[in-house]
């Protein structure tokens, strides 16, 4: 009796329940502590203890109904102000509290700007691999997903696949660097050309095509790499930002959205989003944690360890043979499978005790992703299993 | 370049806007001490100091990546199964953790509900007056909205009536007890019958018809009045609750669905339930606050403010010949306007700086809704502003 569209969820999820209670029985008959889960991307770092401090300063400082109180859907102003500010000062932008919306997250934030742009059949493109909840955000508004190929091995989107399919349909790419699952950094050159053949097509089509960036890992760069800010490369860009890995507070659904007043029909995408994030049932993003991220706005976890077990892990992967790019940012490992059968891949890495993700589930078979967002003396403890999975795919 | 579905919004939100900025207008004007804002349903009064001591203990105690960590996109396991335990001792029913789904408040909620029961053009049925909200959580899953006529005076449901528009393609009934906007909660007799009428049409159609039982102001009942709950009459309904009024944390987004074993299609509710919740957005349950909520299933907000508001204002609204029924529960006053437009009454209040939503908002012209939850001295000094409109209609 529940609704016929949502059975095929249903279906498809007890999949993913049933590898979650494969590991739950694999820790009974082996110990927790035996079995190496890489298949989630919870935040093993700690917040900031700057988090903590403030949300006691807040409740001890603020009037309780203005801690926890309505607000603006668009969120606290004095916040959206704050974050706006922070944003001019990183990137030379020249935002104010009226281009940010607060978020329940960058999936809240991801919904609202799609129920906020799109009509039933209007296209949005993605790059494969990505991150497959999209198709699912995309369909909640009746849109059509179009993926591109993925581009093998740079993992760089695509752009003259790109360019083949946009068309006058087309509203909205989502682009997603640092990349889940691959890891990878558009650079700056990508992103000139992707801006140009947008501009290109707005032009032909007549239309307003939205590029929005999915950005919850933009902090979790290594080796120095630049991540470029879009709104500065082409106007109609909206970016959707989370906490959720930055200050590690991912249960905590907190994040924003960024509107350009540059971007066309601004006024009314402020307005819509604003109306969308209340008649979604967001309503405001959560209000203790809108006035303790606002408190944190220069603070980081801290990345060195992931950066740590991005570099243990490579070196593992690479010495035992495996194929993989080494990430520049977020923390996925891209791995190619030995054949091409990604989840058989991955039910003969279960053998070991070793739970990664099939590749088709981001759209992309043939390789696996491997979260190293985990315990470091975890990481170790599992090189033994990595070099059995190794011979045993010899 | 927004969708066009949400240009309608956006025209609709203006008026709203313009409102709210009129009672800026008015408090730049005359001091925002001379403007009397009934308009909003934000608690006047504070959470209990238990809501603060509790979230700084859990902040001392807990690991920081368990308090804002992922969990189940349900909710923590020990929260939920502490809120099944709580609603066992409060009304005897016999629920477990997996009755018990936390949400983003109750609008995430019921945007959850409706997303995993509703197909294209499926109805759902609602009383006038009725939260208006409710038309666009029904519309965002393309389900149609079925109005019952209000029932004058006593406001309880109108059951003739609706069982005469109960077809084979009921989805859903939203019940609201005590109501937003009326303040009435429904006796005990009218959800007998009303459980009664939807067996019958269950039988008739060989449907299932899940009644949707809208609960945020469940603890602000007045005079001892009993408030049924409604899973022990009806073995098809899932309860909407939101700790937004009871603990005074609306800006926090936290409440819960409850999904009994006995409902029609049970696993596959709550299976889907879960799986709307991730892919809406929502994720899960702001952690920190379910956390706190579990600590806090004892208590709530001193409605003893709200009381005697609701009996100042009911004695000066029927002292001034106004026409209400005295509220029995909720924190609103539902007024006839002395003539059938309540925007001309709404607009002629607002000359005496009294800010009121009109009933055509909750689709019911000829009244206002004046929200008492306002803070007691301010609701003194209005009523001067009281008489003078009453002397302005006479």
């Amino acid at each position: 009796m529940i609704a016929k569209r949502m059975l095929k969820y249903v279906e498809g999820s007890s999949v993913t329940r049933a590898m979650f209670e494969e590991g739950k029985r694999l820790a009974s008959l082996y110990g927790a502590e035996n079995v190496f889960d890489f298949s989630l991307g919870n935040p093993s770092v700690e917040p900031p203890l700057a988090v903590k401090e403030h949300i006691i300063k807040i409740l001890n400082k603020l009037p309780p109904n203005k801690i926890h109180g309505y607000m603006n859907n668009a969120g606290h102003e004095e916040v959206r102000e704050a974050v706006a500010m922070s944003l001019n000062q990183k990137f030379e932008t020249n935002f104010d509290k009226m281009n940010i919306i607060m978020t329940v997250g960058a999936a809240g934030g991801l919904n609202v700007i799609l129920k906020t742009i799109l009509d039933a059949g209007d296209e949005v493109i993605a790059f494969a691999p990505y991150f497959g909840e999209y198709n699912n955000y995309v369909a909640n508004y009746d849109g059509i997903m179009v993926a591109i190929s993925p581009n093998i091995p740079s993992f760089q989107p695509n752009l003259e696949e790109f360019a083949s399919k946009i068309t006058e349909k087309t509203k909205a790419v989502i682009v997603n660097t640092p990349n889940n699952p691959t890891g990878v950094v558009y650079s700056e050159e990508t992103i000139i050309k992707m801006a140009k053949i947008l501009e290109e097509k707005q032009n032909k089509f007549g239309t307003a095509i939205y590029l929005i960036s999915d950005e919850p890992y933009r902090e979790l760069a290594y080796d120095g790499v630049k991540v470029p800010y879009l709104t500065k490369y082409y106007k109609n860009t909206i970016v959707g930002y989370s906490y959720s890995k930055s200050l590690s507070l991912p249960g905590e659904r907190i994040g924003y959205l960024v509107i350009p007043r540059e971007a066309d029909d601004f006024e009314n995408l402020v307005n819509a989003a604003t109306i969308a994030t209340r008649i979604l049932g967001f309503v405001n993003a959560p209000s203790l944690q809108q006035l303790a991220v606002a408190e944190c706005l220069n603070e980081t976890t801290d990345i060195t360890t992931y950066d740590t077990n991005r570099k243990l892990l490579y070196q593992k992967l690479t010495t035992l043979g495996f194929e993989c790019a080494k990430p520049e940012g977020a923390f996925y490992m891209w791995v190619k499978t030995p054949n091409q059968d990604d989840n058989a891949f991955v039910a003969k890495a279960k053998e070991f005790n070793l739970l990664f993700v099939p590749g088709s589930a981001f759209m992309c078979p043939g390789y696996v992703r491997i979260a190293y967002c985990v315990d470091q003396t975890m990481l170790k403890r599992s090189f033994a299993s990595f070099e059995k999975l190794a011979e045993a795919m010899a």
